[in-house]
């Protein structure tokens, strides 16, 4: 259970076990009004949290009650969890809307399990010690963008392939710039403040892209136009507001910057639409899957309840993941 | 021959024949400076126009000569063109850096044989007729950009496989708003004014992506960036130009119009970094490919030399076009 | 619900609510006999008309009666709907086959919404308008072929892509057609004749193909040899017919139509067994491509019944269709 | 060198040596009437059979000469070879055409190391042996057909993949029916009498497809239809000649057999138009792969005049081959 | 029904109907202990053999008979079957695990209907054929390994595509020496000792790479190294114990007949590390793949318990297949 | 100019102007013996060294020299250089073979400018620091195989993308234990042993894949068996010779290192038999991809020899790559 910020310890889904009584706060989704053989009208509904989701059913309901219900969003519900048909429901007495800013939306979004504040002082560190002028200017001017750092610090990494929680992208960009750091002085040809600007930057149309309030999906104009594109965009933007401010960034510098960026997911099939073409460009772009993949197998790895050796099919992956680990002595 | 505007007649390399004089302006390509067995220096080069190339040797050549060649460059050759080895070859004598602005460029670079002036004219009555505020206000915005459609005017339409010719990027764009005007009624549930928009705006990146001074490349920055992108650029940059004049572009529209963009090569292994999602992006996608095609295919046709029923095997094609015609009477 | 040819009104399986009379024709599938725990008999199927299907139970059921019914077939259904663990289904009290003749086929096949009388006399205007004497000959035997144009208008013009409706295949060639004749001007170099018929031709073994009294099915002819194969046969037993009639079709024109009819899908993959290799080849294929995605996205965002902004996932598309239309100020 | 029918041994282009008087037919091909720098009229050409080509030159050349060549075809060549910048060409002092009826066309197209009477002998009977009534009739209306078969017995088998040669499309289809008698009795579910007359006639349509005069080429119909749908419409012809004479070939029967031909390249990117779906067209489609490629490997194999284990890279099949055998002890 | 080797019949899953008494042995899998909403304990679990499976639940349960199932294994099971929602489940009145020695495996799986020691006296003899000294060394080395030969003539001979029976792997082998058999003589460039040899180990680490003994899966081992990489390194460790008795292997063929196991799937996809690069190979590798697929398309055929003319949709082959038979006069 | 062992200075191939005396050791390839038009033999051949190759001709050759000539092999060449068609070619005078033994190889092949003790004492180091007392037992004895060890240092990393020198295979692997060092500490999930042991074996193999005396080649064996292949055989043979010296490595451990090797080219098409299964798996698959990419990319760099901003197109990066660095001041 979680405590949260009004002191009341939400009951998660996965907790609920048959014939307890519910009175709590979870996101409803798709409610629908019908009426059943004898006329009677009642509400059909999905009831959820981070950790699942239940079916509900709210008999004797009406359409008052129904046009109220937020589609989706946070409702309270009194009722009682039932077994029917060996699945487990919840039988709905009373339901209401309940304004967002009074939940403790950890409760109903996954959230990285490291400290986000520490991280983003060790990704200000990092890319502070960028040194070439203008590429430390850029990088600064989105340092210095508050609500963007806000969303920055927020937003997923992905909505289900990798660092798909709250905190992903922060957590995915810092353990990128760490092991950027940790190799760049293996491979001396490489231009270091373009790599670790380019992984600083090379996700950071995601906090347009996706949306996270109650659940994570794509914004409409997230589908629209990409992470990839928005990210160019809001570089560009950037690099004329420092214009404006007095500060010009060259043309080659934003063309250099904006193709790793272009061709970081490394080929056209995965929606890049440039392949990489500079040292740096192919640099990030492998620092990226690693880091990725990383996260998504380990997860699936973390995330297999059964005792088997290996994890379930993953299909992203075209395999299942072997999960046991070498015997101390062999 | 073509009528220079210096008065001068240009004899075009492909009308050269064994034994001429020559003494004219070409394109000179990688010179190299070489010594023969007997030690002393020649330089080798490749003499170009619109119709082709020859090998040029100027022997008893300097250092200082070849120094002062641009590489690559316009020259005024003097020489005389002679068989070696059963090849056509142009042994110079004199050779000289040539003012480009003293040349008719159109003698180096392939020209579409329509009237720009009279596609323009069309291009901006069909894009004239948008009735949508705010999509008329966008396009007016690039319309009344006089370098820029200056640019528009003077861009091939790609390097090599359609359109590639001084004045295509308009005669590819001119021709597809014919098509949309022609086509778009009876297709009533689609949205003419966001496609005649998408047409017109699609390509407008290739004015960056391509240089088309001498020859047909692509800039840097239009290697690293690409069209795609940055015709996705240009619109946020008209828009925020119209914003700061006082006319708010809503940015849905933004997104859409900037959707049928970056989805207009269709499909992702042809650098398209989303697929189109609206029923415009799909139509816009359609009559780009159809009349690219069109163009590619009838020009190949037409380029055949032999008399042949059949082309050469048209790689991109994966095919040997058949250009036999229907007999009168079958 | 359907004034029937027979002054009846068909009450559509998503016009049912719970708790009514039934007392109908529809479409029963699949049914079984079963037996329950008790050892009693009873029927399971499917009733279907074109808005859906329903779960059917016919308690007390017979053997004789079971094997009484087509499968699948239209029969006459007397009984009642109810809600069975939330979802309607029909209980059945009585149950006969009905002779087909009887039935009003539009009750239980999606047909097209367009005017099939007009449709036809315009494919019959564009198509008369060709000139060439033998592609004209070859369009007149089968415009003139009633039983083939009977069918030409009936059938669909797919499974379930596009068109997949009674009188698709008339609603889709009736377009392209369209289409051909508002682009060919703007085309000069391509033969508006060649065109015109490959685009009325192009899917003629779509009649032969696919079986449409009930549903919409592949006949095992058009199963083992295909629609594209079956065109082909079709215009050389027309012109076998032609010549032995008195008018020769030339060999070559015979192939030039074969080639579009055989290249018209466009790639190997799509079970082209030839790429398109003449000019005419490639704008049918075109035509045909736009004027089905058209149809396939169009209908697929009329479909939506949800108030979001985006479609389901379109598997045959690769994406959600965006469908929210451009605010009329922007 | 060969034995001609006219008594004449032909000396064959791999036989020429430097400094050797040539008088002997050969095929002329792509001649080109050019000036050298003084203005004379010079001939430049290729003279070829079928093991190999040389360049010819004709110095002193006429117009009325140049016309007088066939484009391509074949000609009397009085000449001398001789080394130029290490090649060897042949310099041309008479060229004449001559009449192909006068010509032993062996010498310049490849021909089977096999005896074709006996391959066409065995076909006949394994043929032979089908006994059902209607596939029998079908395959013996091919079979009574003198003329296509005569044209079967002489077609190549392919391009350049396998069984190039005059009479490879008989060696193959041979092949391909013992393989058939050979491993039928192995698998007794299959239908017999389906598989040889599907493996006599998948291939058929190459008669109509390929060109075998004087070198391999394709027909522009073979170009445009392809041999499979060629194939397609033979047995459609043949069964309708069949019907007229009062034989009636069962239409499911067609379709198999059809659907045969139709899915035996196995895939949709080698050009079937169908997939298989029977046990006799996969079984078809296995044999026919398995016999070109044995010959391709084994014709690779044996065409590799190096000393190396290996031959060079075999693009077709992505790999060079291995050809070193077994020692005999190991 | 089955008669097992304790004189006991086997009541088979798909024989049973409602309203019988259970009282047998069968596989149980996924046991789940689970409470009603009441809060009484009951176990939901499955209960299968080699013709299917059913839900079982134990109402009345205890934590104590849960542990003691195994997960899965053989218990014996005394209950009822009944309908229940229309779906038959059996209610478990008691369970017990039961020593696997004292059961009939084959009830459970599924296995070859052929002769298992026939087929291994064909394979002795045919392998025995081979007259190469060393290669007859090293196939006698394998059919010296008892312990080996036994797993030989139980393994499947893969997981569901082809031959998915115990005796599975013995039944495919032996298949493909007779095609092998039948057809080397046809192809005399072919060594045969070499395809012979080739067909009977190229599979042999399927004996290593799946379990079998209550269902078919994949072992740890079979699933991180595959069969392929198993059956290479299994010719090694023979060839090391020969070496170690006195006969060397040369290397060279070695690694030609590992050439021809790494190869045999013809296609990297596939998961062949190398594409065949010598005549056997090819021959290996086109009849591994005749015989497999001869077997899924007559397996699929024959499974099929519907009257239509057409199986399911077969995923593996992108169709659905045509049973029809040719009726005997067309 | 490269100083040799016997202390002459080798004159390289790209070091030889025209008109000078050539008194040096080459390599010669493909040495043919013809005659001239005059009937005079002479042979043909290419002499070269690490730095590229030229033509030669020995005029006045004899059967007698060509024989003794080695195909391919090192030879000391006397004569002189001369431009022949502007092409420079070596007459030679006398050409005798030599004993490899005599020649600097480092002249003939490119050889790392990496110091090879340097790194492989590293390599030890930090392979030394594995504890798993099994998989260090199992690198340990790679380390203690002298000879092995002598190839592994001596390799190169590959034929012809990356690492493509003497010293390559140890250069890259060094590079990739160094990455992992610095990377692992960030992954705390992952098995560091498992990694490491994975990254030192991965290509081992390479040593009997590759030859390497005058020329960089596949061997048969590394052609038929594949590196990937002869990994998996060396770690079962190291592990084999283990167990019989009284240490036992656990199949499992065995498997999970095995798989790490089968995997590490991480999809199908790129030759590996089984995909990455376990986190360490994909962790060396990344580290190797991105090691051999920035060699691969840094090399083509800096071969560039152009001042072009962009090097000449990559082929198997599908672009070309940009090189001009960053401004200091952007």
């Amino acid at each position: 259970m979680a405590q949260s910020a009004q002191g009341h310890t939400h009951k998660f889904i996965n907790q609920i076990a048959a014939g307890e009584t519910v009175n709590d706060v979870y996101v409803v989704r798709e409610p629908i009004l019908r009426s059943t053989s004898r006329g009677d009208l009642y509400i059909a509904m999905f009831l959820c949290d981070r950790t699942g989701q239940l079916n509900g059913r709210m008999w004797q309901a009406s359409e008052v009650v129904y046009k109220s219900l937020p589609k989706p969003g946070f409702v309270h519900v009194q009722g009682r969890s039932e077994l029917y048909q060996n699945n487990l429901q919840i039988v709905v007495n009373t339901i209401a809307a309940i304004d967002p800013s009074k939940v403790n939306v950890e409760n109903y979004l996954a959230r990285t399990t490291k400290d986000c504040n520490q991280m983003f002082k060790e990704v200000q560190e990092i890319v502070g010690a960028i040194r070439h002028p203008q590429l430390a200017a850029l990088c600064q001017a989105f340092l210095a963008d508050k609500d963007l750092m806000k969303c920055f610090c927020s937003a997923p990494g992905g909505m289900k392939m990798h660092h798909d929680c709250i905190g992903g992208l922060l957590e995915h960009t810092h353990s990128m710039l760490r092991v950027a750091k940790a190799i760049l002085p293996l491979y001396p040809q490489i231009q270091p403040d373009l790599v670790l600007a380019g992984v600083f930057l090379h996700d950071m149309g995601k906090t347009e892209e996706l949306s996270y309030d109650m659940a994570f999906s794509y914004t409409d104009s997230g589908q629209l136009i990409g992470h990839i594109s928005k990210s160019l965009l809001m570089i560009h933007r950037k690099a004329e507001a420092l214009r404006a401010a007095g500060t010009k960034i060259a043309p080659d510098l934003l063309d250099t910057i904006g193709h790793i960026i272009l061709s970081h997911h490394g080929e056209y099939e995965f929606g890049s639409p440039k392949l990489p073409a500079t040292a740096e460009a192919f640099m990030v772009y492998y620092i990226d899957d690693l880091d990725a993949k990383m996260d998504q197998v380990t997860s699936a790895i973390d995330a297999e309840t059964s005792e088997s050796n290996w994890t379930a099919w993953q299909n992203a992956l075209q395999t299942r993941l072997y999960r046991k680990r070498l015997a101390p002595q062999g």
